[in-house]
């Protein structure tokens, strides 16, 4: 939700799905720039705010936001009812800024549909037991309208964002790129945690969890978006792969000549990890002499904070060296059709090879295959993928 | 509740109470201004927004505020916890933007007050039986604070304000106007009605019905300000007059030989209050001749409006002519001790004499004498009548 024209908009396009005879539940996240006005103003109050205040505050950007769309709503002849987190019942934890959702009463919403009304929902929020008001984090909305969705058994939950769709990869690097009719649950966390940032990763897992369909759709275009739903036994031939993701947010620290002994692998990563970084790709490789070399991947920014615990641990560990490189670039492709085509990896490494691209470092998943590579290569070996797994012949326009 | 400066200053006011070992539970407004930028947005959205969603959005307002000054008073180490209108269970009735308490369950507060926690609830909100976010209207917030105050049966109730404490009469025009250190509920009850617009009326009533002594204090400056509540049977001698209140928003209307009928008065208001004209003063003087002359007082804005429709009806009625006059000023003395002494009227009227101030009407009540004069004569009446009744004299430190 942006503006105040912005809410305008959105009530001409629910009044327009109104009149198509659907009922709806609408779910809004708070005017933009509303929930860092708060956040400020808290930061004023309180060093670190006390998160039961905090949900407290930024709770109010989105019941602004409902009463104002309720209003817009009645105003276009659409009778409408605005519901905060709590009033809809939607219980949470007490776990206050970063909640989840225990259960949801969908009672009220029932009868308001059933009387023709649109029910406007607070995203973001609930109430645990004792009544306090919860925050589910920062993006929670889509969480909430997958919920609400899978309470109400709805036919589709649809999310209006800032893309038209899902694109088998970053239009901005791949010319060609296309925008896909529909993907798996488990292609899109894939792609999600791989850095498509259209969606939040709780969302779609609670979606898949709960056997709601998901439809990505643009807020102010035109058009079928993209579909999240269920891999279909029925089709004829999956697409081998469905997309490319790739980051350049991560940096490569390896320890080399470590005595290859049990346990050696969290004598490594536990110092990381009681550090507060978080770490991705994880890879040993088979011991030679008794000895076996140990890499793995942190966020750039972490970069130089892990290469001081890990000196640290080599010492005590006795490894011959630490070398690290936060030159790197990890690309991903991503299908559930590998599960049953034999050669992805093959296809997918011979693409790499034939431009000179030399692979660092290889992690497989039973959909996913990544590599690290140099990060100056990253364009090139997108596109190279792009290409060889022959993306651009999807037909968007299919669903 | 000003800006985030201001809710710092109050939460270092509260910490010092609490320093003395006071437990307190403080009820909040919005931060200045934000309540008008709310309802700018509604009416951006709707051409006469729905009630309902009215009270969802400008709630929001003391929402914000209760978890900002909760957060500040953590911060300095003083425990707070804060509580919408629904969270402290402040059911109302169903009446959107203008709703009446019905219900307070305090037992939240009191495990809050037990824990030594400060409690922080959001004025002017309350909550339906339905679930339903309703307001008490503009300035409810005082309401709430004598609601809790009774419900928690608390020693007193603190009103902070821009003034510090209930005048003699209006400084502005008396300059030795002394503030009262204390007034009874039902004189302040007369003076708000008559144009001091210190308390809400609704909420000096509420803590008549309900016992609760309310003080009215400024919010910045130290001092006892003044003490509403019950006439002290004890006191050797009750002070003749608290105050002297006026106002010239007021006009005139006087329609003259009417016949002298039963229901007449009836007949030439009924139009009035139909065309949704309040009426302040009616005063009918006994019939000469089988006629009657018949005086009411309006709003000043209503004054054209309440003109046409009476010379309609005294043409209906056959009276002899109607007057109006929108030059005109009420003056009123207060006093619950014009109950005992006799003399009061005439103390008055002498001293408006003595000024060759000319009364037009006299209404009074029990507690109440007032007068309308012309309004050219307004500051000279008022301060006549201050130093007839040695208002000048009162002490006002005690209490």
């Amino acid at each position: 939700m942006g503006t105040v024209e912005r809410i305008q908009a959105v009530a001409d396009k629910i009044k327009g799905f109104r009149d198509r005879g659907d009922d709806i539940v609408v779910v809004v996240s708070a005017m933009s720039g509303e929930t860092n006005r708060l956040i400020a103003m808290a930061d004023q109050m309180q060093g670190r705010p006390t998160p039961r205040e905090m949900d407290v505050l930024v709770s109010t950007g989105e019941q602004v936001t409902i009463a104002l769309l309720s209003m817009a709503l009645n105003e276009r002849g659409c009778p409408a009812r605005s519901y905060t987190g709590g009033q809809v019942r939607i219980r949470t934890d007490n776990s206050h800024m970063k909640a989840r959702i225990k259960k949801i009463d969908e009672e009220h919403m029932r009868a308001d549909l059933t009387a023709g009304r649109v029910v406007v929902v607070a995203g973001f929020q609930g109430m645990d037991e004792e009544g306090n008001i919860t925050t589910l984090g920062r993006g929670g909305s889509d969480t909430t309208a997958v919920a609400l969705a899978a309470a109400l058994k709805a036919d589709e939950c649809q999310i209006y964002t800032d893309v038209d769709g899902v694109y088998t990869t970053d239009p901005r690097v791949v010319d060609n790129a296309r925008r896909l009719p529909r993907i798996t649950f488990e292609e899109m966390l894939e792609m999600a945690s791989l850095g498509s940032k259209i969606l939040q990763i709780r969302s779609v897992e609670f979606a898949g969890k709960y056997n709601v369909p998901l439809r990505v759709l643009h807020s102010f275009q035109e058009g079928p978006g993209t579909l999240i739903t269920f891999e279909d036994d029925n089709e004829m031939e999956d697409p081998l792969i469905s997309g490319i993701a790739f980051n350049r947010d991560e940096a490569k620290l390896t320890v080399k000549g470590v005595p290859d002994i049990p346990g050696v692998a969290s004598k490594i990563l536990g110092p990381i990890s009681r550090a507060n970084i978080e770490v991705d790709m994880i890879i040993q490789n088979v011991a030679v002499d008794k000895t076996t070399d140990f890499t793995f991947t942190v966020h750039r920014n972490d970069f130089q904070h892990s290469m001081e615990v890990l000196q640290e641990t080599a010492k005590e560990l006795g490894a011959r060296e630490t070398l690290g490189d936060n030159k790197i670039a990890k690309v991903s492709i991503v299908g559930v059709g590998m599960r049953s085509h034999a050669g992805v990896a093959s296809t997918m490494f011979d693409a790499l090879a034939a431009e000179g691209i030399n692979i660092q470092v290889i992690s497989t998943s039973e959909i996913k295959i990544s590599v690290v590579i140099a990060e100056k290569y990253l364009e090139l070996a997108v596109r190279a993928l792009h290409s060889a797994f022959e993306l651009d012949q999807i037909t968007s326009d299919t669903e």
